[in-house]
């Protein structure tokens, strides 16, 4: 017989990835060492009360106190950004340590780590982005931090400071083959983009509408297909991130009915808003200001379709916060700057779970199972944290949410714990929410309070994921 | 503290459609209990010394004992048949209560429990084979039925003594609407098939490799893509069973793609058999006679590729047993019968999971989880067994396989338990094979033994599918 | 040097499915015999004074004096019909010798050819239409009247009186092939019709519009899928006529890209009608009842796009004539009768030439090569009258159209000269009228008087189609 | 009553796109004055004998005299491309006026004009290459030159010294809009390209062979794909030259399947020639590089296919003459250079109309009218010179051939009449061969002797394409 456990949760109503089922969950040394049917003592319990409980979220994708080439500054650290997850039932974050040109790639990596250390109240782990991909980014800098467990990057193909062409594309395609990386592509098409950026601001439309207008459909689509065909030259995998309409999703889908291992991922404003929220009056539209811009209602369906049908293996907040108000945030270049001067990028760790458990499961267009899938489990597989991220079983950290679905509660900015003064959310009902969120076995949520620790997050090194082997 | 275990299986490598871990499984009262690292004694001890364990396969789509309109009978009764299932790993199975025309559907099932009682090694539920929806079908012995535990309905659009016409799926569609019940479709196109056949007799085309001929791939295309537009046209889901090959995968992935509850199984025969197959020597292509017929290479890799991608929910065998020899199986109309005379169907059962764990898994196709997913979960699920069975999960009957992934093996029928006298996979190597199959915590293979009993089985009233509600 | 010609076309501006030029046109006999630029004098002259011409129209999917088998009688014979075409351009209408059960093809075509006799203004061939295609018809009648210029016959899926089952078709493919004419398919699954309709009729949903709803899209489609893999099957040409919307041209466009021989008509109904028209006060809504029902302002843009793009090679009237008022009209079950006992069919011989001038070439969606392709080359080719009909070359029959683009009118049914008393395109504004129209060089229409003779028309026997070889 | 013709052409069994009749052929002033029986004498006669006449061909898509960057030199200059033409039925040519880099446009076609000036035996227009899209060239030589006849450009995709990237074709298609001109697409991913064969070289695969690997289908399809999408946003008709494969053929009729004015191109190399042409021995693979290359059977039919179901507009025969001995041709870098150093283009002139005549015609893979569209009609059409090109009617230039359809004989290159040593097609059978060829009424090719004049050939200044406005 064994010792008691940590923490034993009674009467959980678990839901995984596959399962379903009742059962008392028993937490040893910040793990998962037991579940059943009375399972014998703990030296402190959680009575869940019936309630359902899920594996803690993966936010696969969102930006923390990254650096900014133009002036900006993003909202959230590690300090209020991980709070804000943890209070939304987020129990990992993925932000990306960020090359920028002339920076060698291992720097990127430890300023990162400077920014963290000591900072997270939940675990995270890093994406790269890779900016200037020279020969020794490419031979030495990706190999070894791909080995120290950095083992995924993304590839911008837009934003001037970030932007690859397809043969510095192809150059990381390769790498992450040989190394066994997965590969996210922002795919939009830089040229188009700024070819009708200069009609616009030539025509004088310069409101923040004309974001949404400068960035079609088809540029998304255009790059989405070319990002598509690079990979399956390069033999390799990728992940397509922030997907946000029907064009982009039939050339995944096609992809994907031909073989090829294109991973696709959207994000709660591609469901949640249109390009309508561009149009507020003066200057209110920047708060939506993110790329590619929501599109409409009949896109918005095409992408909960898409959720259901297994198109879409993440759903991710791609969290990017900059304050509406202040010199830091989207008026960073006035509160009159023309659309293409305006950050890009919105909040969203904290409301990602339940936007999705409430109008995705509770409202009937997906299932359970496939809430945690795209919100935890997925993330963790495709990223190397599986299995110790994104599910509930023998060994996994305990990482959970226990969830109240009782209580219909209004969006409000003022009740979110990250350090941006807005959301793009606000006033919109979900009729679910945590009631508490445990980190590795501790309780950093609970009742409306956030009981985090600064530092109690640790640094993941991911493995090589299963599928770029 | 609970009383010990009924069972213990130590040191388990338990792999579920989403999780993989190390553990011990407690099993209590036929069903699992917990799950931990050392969880505590049980009466019984079985180490798995580190083997993979995934639950017991459920079997969605099989022939046992089924009565014939043609003079032809089955080799497996549910003695044989549930024996052989056991001793390849599955520990459910779906066999069909066919109503003939005329008869009752009540009376059909009846008929069926009386075949079944006392005999089934392993559990087992129906499915209905509705052949004469008449009004007394339709509004009071399907609904009563469905109720009652058989929530699931094969349409047959060929087979002139089961085929309905596209009115009569319409109003199956509707009740199973009503009812919350799920349709299985056997897609091919009778009129088509019998315009073929009747041109290859006539001009003496009779061997057995024209059954292939007399069925081409589009004849299941057409039926496909009608089949799927009626359940459009009812506003229900429907799982297109055994599909063979790219053009019915593109039908019904175009029709996932549109949001629709379109499912979709397949079947051992349409990856590991061809065409070719029929075209033996003299008779022997009748043992690779089942409809739809085998395609070729190409085709083989779509159905793999629909696998992986999520195309196909199941893998089912489609287990239909004729004995080569003798006077009741393949050649129940003479040794040389024309290819439209010889009983369609081929044996399966036994080799089904170890034909995928080892082509599928361990030659790298798909990943355990899915193998669990194609071979289980989904079935359960699909068919309102969840989460009874399909899983390993706590509260789950406790059927699971232990499986020795070390020993190569080549198939031989001398060494199946089914009551055929051949097998169309002969000679066929594999990877691994079931070293311990138990059903509901008891053990009824291992070791090359069979230890199952009859009368063990039970018959399980299934839930109304999940999906169909 | 030859004698003067019949008639001489001074200063034609000719269009024909390839060409545009300035030219005199020289008649003799009938026919077409030079063409040229001062070709000498004839007897007759007709200064076309620079304006367009084109030949004249061949409008291949016309119903005229056809028996009706539910008590309706047709408002045109081949008097008022042929008149009412000449009237509007058209020199060469294709009605339908229709077959009923039990008689025999013969019979029907020799019935047919009672009703035409003497009446026609302008020529005409007769499809054939296969309501019993017993072993006679088969073998005997159909190769017969082929070879006597009966080379194409259509084909119904639905209609209780006239629809065939699968093999029936299959059967009637295989004659086509063998005989190398046409078949013409009505695409529509009848057995999903009957089902709407009975569900609509015991709903109580009685009305007009519900005609539209008894027959959605998805009909169509599936009707459209079967009866191309049919054809595909029997490997021969098919003709889907007056095709509705998206998902049928989607379907034909993918058989086309597979290199498959299939064609597409369409009607000005489904570019100038849409189901609104069936919502009208009252029964007024019967005026617009015809299968498929017209669509919706989206599916109209896909037809639009489908005659540019060449997914279409005819646009036919599908002229059906019945009286909206008294008693063999639309009101022959009653002027509240349930949608599905009012007679199918508009009119449109006369306005389907203007309307595509006008709002086709005139408002730049088409050009006026492909105009004289949709409305006379491509029929007279598909059908066997190429070149005698269908365009302006030496030794075709002098058929053509002087236009007058000047004049704005609105069409009114009481300008119209057909013997329906309505048109749905009521009010409906148009550019274009022909001026003068000639068959085989005799004026029929001029400046507003209808100048032709009963009798003048021939009957045009079809040579077996070049597409069908 | 008239002058006598200067010439008239007795008894022509003509056919255009869309006619086919006999008739004599009056030809004054070297246009056709009249079609007719019997349409009275001429100065010359010329007596057709039944024999087919068909337009003289449009040779859309040529290289002659273009000045090389790289040290070769095309061994076709207006001279012996002219006579190559004539001899194989072509009666007009659109070679390009090629920009290089940091020259001005006007100079380049200045330039071209001096190799122009009187050595063309047929008539000829100039499309523009584009290869440095300054201000001045966008906004001042373009507008000028598209006004003074050169009104189609090409852009490249590809090859180092002429590709440009994707936002100056935007800029040169938002010139096109506004001026009214076609733009041609050379779509193969030039970074694509790179990247494979540095990797091929790097392996030490320089062979001619690796041409081929080093341009795969893709590299062609994501280029299609993404010139589609340019266009597509600056609203502008394109045509995409030289189409090879599958992939892009979907990607053109998806394109055309919704509306977007998309045209498409093929050569005689991807319906003769196979990527094995490229595996001969030693050096002699180096003959058939061309780009992109040619695949393999399959997409072979594919192409043919594409023909006749209207995906095409365009059969040219990018005839780009390299010698295969001697310093200037294939082997200016020498007799073993590496694949990427080795000059591209393969010549196909004289060969073009007799290939398609006899492969497409004769073997009954397209009728008779599709050939004069796909070879004379379209591209006059498509690029500005209709009706003066691409047809026999009354006006057009007397531009014709007589074909001999008698007598099989097989390509030798020494019975051709360009200046390249060899020709891909050596040894191919054809059926068909012109006769007699007449440009502008005078008799250039007759009977196996070139008749045809230096500067008889006069520059046509092409009109604003109709597709284009
Ligand atoms: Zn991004
Ligand atoms: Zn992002
Ligand atoms: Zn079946
Ligand atoms: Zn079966
Ligand atoms: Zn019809
Ligand atoms: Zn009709
Ligand atoms: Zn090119
Ligand atoms: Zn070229």
């Amino acid at each position: 017989m064994q010792t008691p456990f940590d923490t034993v949760i009674l009467n959980a109503d678990v839901a995984t990835a596959s399962d379903r089922y009742r059962a008392d969950i028993g937490i040893r040394g910040g793990c998962i060492a037991a579940i059943g049917a009375g399972i014998g003592p703990g030296r402190e319990t959680i009575d869940a009360r019936g309630r359902l409980v899920t594996p803690g979220g993966v936010d696969a994708h969102c930006h923390l106190d990254q650096p900014m080439g133009d002036g900006s500054r993003m909202a959230d650290d590690f300090i209020t950004g991980t709070r804000s997850a943890a209070c939304g039932g987020t129990t990992t974050v993925i932000p990306f340590a960020a090359q920028s040109r002339g920076q060698s790639l291992q720097a990127a990596v430890d300023d990162y780590h400077r920014r963290a250390d000591g900072k997270a109240a939940i675990d995270y782990a890093f994406h790269l982005i890779v900016a200037d991909p020279t020969p020794s980014v490419l031979r030495e800098e990706l190999p070894r931090l791909v080995a120290e467990g950095c083992s995924s990057f993304k590839v911008y193909m837009t934003y001037d400071d970030l932007k690859l062409n397809d043969r510095q594309v192809l150059d990381l395609l390769a790498v992450a083959r040989r190394e066994g990386a997965m590969v996210m592509v922002h795919a939009e098409n830089a040229d188009c983009i700024a070819w009708l950026t200069e009609q616009m601001l030539d025509a004088g439309l310069t409101a923040p509408r004309y974001h949404a207008h400068a960035r079609p459909m088809l540029v998304e689509r255009e790059a989405t297909h070319r990002a598509i065909a690079l990979a399956e030259l390069a033999d390799v995998p990728i992940l397509i991130v922030h997907v946000s309409g029907r064009e982009a999703v039939e050339q995944i889908r096609q992809a994907q009915g031909m073989g090829l291992k294109v991973y696709g991922e959207t994000c709660p404003q591609y469901l949640f808003l249109t390009a309508e929220h561009l149009e507020q009056e003066g200057f209110e539209g920047a708060k939506c200001i993110c790329s590619p811009p929501p599109r409409d209602r009949a896109n918005q369906e095409v992408i909960w379709r898409g959720l259901d049908n297994g198109t879409f293996q993440l759903l991710s907040s791609d969290h990017a916060p900059f304050a509406f108000a202040g010199p830091h945030g989207k008026q960073a270049h006035g509160g009159d700057a023309s659309f293409d001067r305006i950050p890009n990028g919105i909040p969203g760790l904290e409301t990602r779970m339940p936007l999705l458990m409430s109008h995705g499961v509770m409202d009937g267009r997906i299932d359970i199972h496939q809430f945690v899938a795209l919100t935890a489990t997925n993330a963790a597989r495709i990223y190397g944290l599986f299995p110790r991220k994104g599910t509930l079983a023998i060994g996994s950290d305990a990482d959970l949410v226990i969830w109240d679905l009782g209580q219909p509660r209004t969006i409000r900015n003022e009740q979110l714990h990250h350090a941006v003064d807005y959301t793009p959310y606000e006033g919109i009902e979900v009729k679910a929410w945590p009631a508490v969120t445990l980190s590795r076995g501790v309780v950093v949520w609970q009742d409306g309070r956030y009981l985090g620790r600064e530092g109690h997050g640790q640094f993941l090194r991911c493995d090589r994921p299963a599928p770029a082997q």
